[in-house]
């Protein structure tokens, strides 16, 4: 595949993704961002989550925070649900789960969450990405070369997916095994065909390898609302490209005796390569 | 050594800071601390910090935090000032540095730094530790047998110390190496003898590596203001203990040039260690 594949319509100076720190935000491609209104305290452009990913990779499938809760920090972002119970999608406030049968759920405020990373999202950066058959490794090394990897940034993407491969987890039973065990038989995954809509999630630096995912880490629904989860491969010729550089991040440790006696000392670097 | 050797007073149920999430306030034991206002938004009970610690292993010695701005995010903390000018020392919301002549400096609200981590200090546990000939090993192995080490604590340590080693580092030079080169040739130590005086930090957990210093880091100032520096090793016969669990943390991403451009892809876990 050569360059010449590439025709990348770019709206907004790119170079605002690069060193130049520049946080000019041109809203006239998203209007709908603009409605956007934080309560995110003074930290309203920080990326919000709610536990730590080592957590769920040790076995922590419960927690204590409430969708309600969840949607007063961000209106866009990803997680998952107590029991492993599915893949948690959240855009424009709305929050969905996507269980291991396929099936796509609207969340009532009341159900909770182990872990979950959102933000109130308000693209800084939006191009159009076109090129014929790209797959999820093309994207993420295109988008790779135009973003700062020391930076983090929340993401937003909409297109036409020819193929789009997604998964959701079963949910889990007590005593819960580390993720990587559960996933080795608990993990259906879902070929979508000819499918629309938009996969949210984030781009995230090494250093918050432990706390988070480094690099990509989406969670696809199609605009029908029946299909989606966790991506883990696509296939598309143009995509809509929304980016949020974040200013920093708040985690909140959960006050729970499940997540105190998990095994957070080790290193499970590996295994989240593993099932990334 | 035997546990004969022990004597600890705790006037607070230690229980607190087991697996029970109680989170219970004895304020009767330190009044100081009651009059503590915060100003960090929704997150009054988290660690702030501003960049993070690989950020300054790597070489990042210049940031544009302003030590009026730390100053809103708590008033008990450590870091470090520009160019590694002297190590930042904060209490009751005064703000110290301690240069690497041994020099106590009270600093300006416009200094800035590279990095810094503070709270909104609270005690919600308090205790008198007595072990004569008490160590900086011993200490740290005693207070880990008191906490969880998945979660986060602000510390304060006040007593008399016949013995207190401490280190402070020369400015670099542009261009700045990695630290852990820099201090080979630039750590200064200062053994005190006793000496009156507080130690002020935090106990992270191991998952926040990379990110801020796993395990204790502690700064030091004498009561009469004259000596300190970043905590090597101590001997006292007794020590009064404030800990104050956080629940959760903040980091500010800083949004320039030196961090963006600094390599913050390579694990710093064994530079660290060699430094800590």
């Amino acid at each position: 595949m050569t360059d010449s594949y590439f025709r990348t319509t770019v709206f907004v100076l790119m170079a605002c993704l690069g060193y130049t720190g520049c946080t000019t935000v041109e809203k006239t491609e998203s209007p709908e961002s603009i409605t956007v209104k934080s309560n995110n305290g003074e930290y309203p452009d920080y990326l919000y989550q709610y536990s730590i990913i080592d957590a769920l990779l040790s076995g922590v499938y419960d927690g204590d925070l409430s969708v309600g809760e969840l949607r007063k920090k961000g209106n866009l972002g990803i997680g998952g649900f107590n029991r492993l119970d599915g893949e948690l999608y959240m855009n424009e406030g709305e929050v969905y789960k996507i269980r291991y049968d396929g099936s796509v759920h609207k969340v009532p405020d009341t159900e909770k969450m182990p872990v979950a990373f959102v933000k109130h999202f308000q693209a800084d950066t939006i191009f159009t990405l076109i090129q014929k058959g790209m797959d999820y490794e093309n994207f993420k090394s295109r988008l790779k070369s135009l973003l700062n990897c020391n930076e983090m940034y929340a993401i937003r993407i909409s297109g036409i997916f020819p193929e789009m491969l997604t998964r959701a987890p079963a949910p889990g039973k007590k005593p819960y095994p580390p993720l990587a065990e559960h996933l080795k038989e608990n993990q259906y995954e879902f070929g979508l065909e000819d499918t629309e809509g938009t996969a949210v999630g984030f781009c995230l630096p090494a250093y918050m390898g432990r706390v988070n995912v480094p690099g990509f880490h989406l969670h696809y629904l199609s605009d029908d609302e029946t299909s989606g989860g966790h991506v883990l491969d696509f296939v598309a010729d143009s995509l809509y490209v929304e980016i949020d550089k974040a200013s920093g991040f708040v985690v909140q440790s959960p006050d729970d005796e499940r997540f105190l006696r998990a095994d957070l000392q080790k290193d499970r670097k590996k295994e989240i390569e593993e099932i990334e």
